[in-house]
């Protein structure tokens, strides 16, 4: 069988180093004799599982003191609605950066207020807006800071007078970042860091507490940080193999690693991109995705776009055809893809490329 | 290594045949070339596991139609939320039969007046309420049929003028019933169906859309119903765990057969209960849970309570020491344990008494 490189734009490739230890702890988790999906999430074998999962993200992000970091389920979409929930009191702004940002601002409507600062909705989401005002009386401030849908990615933690509120489901742990710039961090685990099932919070407590509304358990950031994550059944094997993806990012030299690595990935890609006379990407320049590469066929080429796809999935390729609302290619290439599959990829662009230029 | 019998009461044991077909599909989904945690949630093979897990609930369950089966993360207790955000308008009714019961009065009231039509809580809820009236003009009325902690179990399915919601995360499956009784049944998968990480929902469609308040589209049940629980990235391999347990329900011949086993095994266990001089049941007999078999030490054999635990223990029984909350014994018994686990249970503690009584 050809060697799959895994090009999926989340749920996503894992590292080797993940799967292998989900599957030993399937069969018989730390000596219980029990499967890792059959122990209580009370027992002494979790509570060190969620533990060390909360300890290392802390580690490998440098979270300051005054943080905590919780584990939930019901994916990202669920924070669209909790961050107002539990931090907007009159208003809120929002950056719109693309479909992502589009439908936390729709969630965020439910309950109050929504200044969209600025959009690049004029240009489809092609690029990351710069110049705009937030108003100073905007309980928080949230932004997409990678787009996986149009391929952008803001690559700068911003300076601003209030809450920042960041869904970094596709680019957390991509890159060095500081932390105490921002009053909530959240993402899906499914491309970054595990399976699908599991989503990370990180807040700043301080932020907490401060709206008029009642807030149901669930809902409340609180409970869950007072409970540490374990409030009620939280979901163990997803949490378990997020947990080896951590490890794994540590034994290779955290997030500095991560960050050189992904650098050199994209620009494999991209070079290739600009090289190469039968495509285009699709984002502005200075706002591509290290994560999430979006290109199509340049005008005169279009009639090749299915051949390529095919082409591309005999070598191999999986998930490399763009999102349905926008057809052309994309290339997931998250913290776990070994740039292997970059160059794989690389290769066949070029090979289709002799074959058809 | 002593055999392991697994009486944990959530997440709790379930069937080889789940296990294994996780750990294969874990190694490489369905020739894919990846595993089960990297494929995407919009490709045909996952397309296939939630369309085959929701027809398999509905056959088992012999669902009527009018009704969708949906697959949600966060657990029942955002379900404890989700509900009264759903459906009511003014008030609704309660029956109030435990520590979870309680927990879905407390998230109800955040929305509206909550009338707890009845409650065992005066005898630290050993029975279930059998004499109260619903009020007509509540907007549903909810019930724990299940009650893990306490060890009581609703077998009938109740006929009530408005809509019967059920928490049924502890006895799924557990017996034969009339889906057509129901407006909601819930429950976390992870006693009955397959790991932590997931929710079932079964909702009748007619009964949705009757209240004033806006919901966010991840709170609405209409969202999830209306994309086929394919609205955001569902929890992948907890679906997928749990699919395979419905397959081996109906290999199995079944809710029939699953009922028979249930009543098997919980007559092994309470017969020896009330035989053995060392052991005597907490709950009501006419109400004793098929699904959590609670029982505690005579009261002049209470010394000898953490000896009992220490001796199981010894013999491979893991999870029989009652909830934090009450103490005592709890076998948690549900449809994925074998008899031969109960009988070990019965030849332990019969071994203790020859040694103590």
């Amino acid at each position: 069988m050809t060697k799959k490189h895994n090009f999926n734009p989340g749920p996503a490739v894992l590292p080797p180093f993940t799967v292998d230890k989900t599957i030993e702890a399937l069969k018989d988790y730390d000596g219980t004799g029990l499967s890792i999906m059959e122990i209580s999430h009370r027992s002494k074998e979790f509570q060190a599982v969620m533990a060390e999962a909360q300890a290392l993200m802390k580690e490998l992000l440098e979270i300051p003191m005054g943080y905590s970091v919780v584990f939930l389920g019901g994916g990202a979409s669920t924070q669209f609605f909790m961050i107002p929930y539990n931090l907007m009191k009159n208003k809120a702004a929002y950056l719109n950066t693309g479909s992502w940002a589009t439908k936390a601002i729709k969630e965020a409507k439910f309950f109050g207020e929504v200044v969209e600062v600025a959009s690049s909705a004029d240009k489809d989401f092609s690029y990351i807006p710069k110049d705009y005002d937030i108003p100073v009386d905007a309980d928080y401030f949230h932004i997409t800071t990678n787009n996986t849908i149009k391929g952008t990615e803001i690559f700068e933690d911003y300076d601003v007078a209030v809450p920042l509120v960041a869904d970094m489901s596709s680019d957390i742990f991509s890159r060095q970042m500081d932390v105490s710039k921002y009053g909530i961090i959240y993402g899906g685990n499914q491309k970054n860091i595990g399976p699908a099932g599991a989503t990370f919070v990180i807040v700043k407590e301080d932020i907490l507490g401060k709206v008029d509304r009642e807030i149901p358990s669930m809902i409340d950031y609180r409970t869950h940080i007072s409970k540490d994550s374990m409030f009620n059944t939280p979901p163990v094997i997803n949490i378990f193999s997020a947990l080896q993806t951590l490890k794994w990012f540590k034994s290779l030299g955290g997030v500095p690693e991560l960050e050189k690595r992904n650098i050199e990935k994209a620009e494999l890609l991209y070079n290739e991109i600009d090289r190469n006379t039968l495509f285009v990407g699709t984002a502005a320049k200075e706002d591509r995705s290290r994560m999430n590469v979006c290109f199509i066929m340049e005008d005169e080429y279009k009639q090749l776009e299915s051949d390529f796809l095919e082409f591309a999935v005999g070598r191999g390729m999986i998930g490399v055809k763009g999102h349905r609302s926008v057809g052309g290619f994309r290339a997931s290439i998250y913290n776990a893809l070994p740039i292997e599959s970059v160059q794989a990829l690389v290769d066949c662009m070029q090979d289709f490329e002799a074959q058809h230029a």
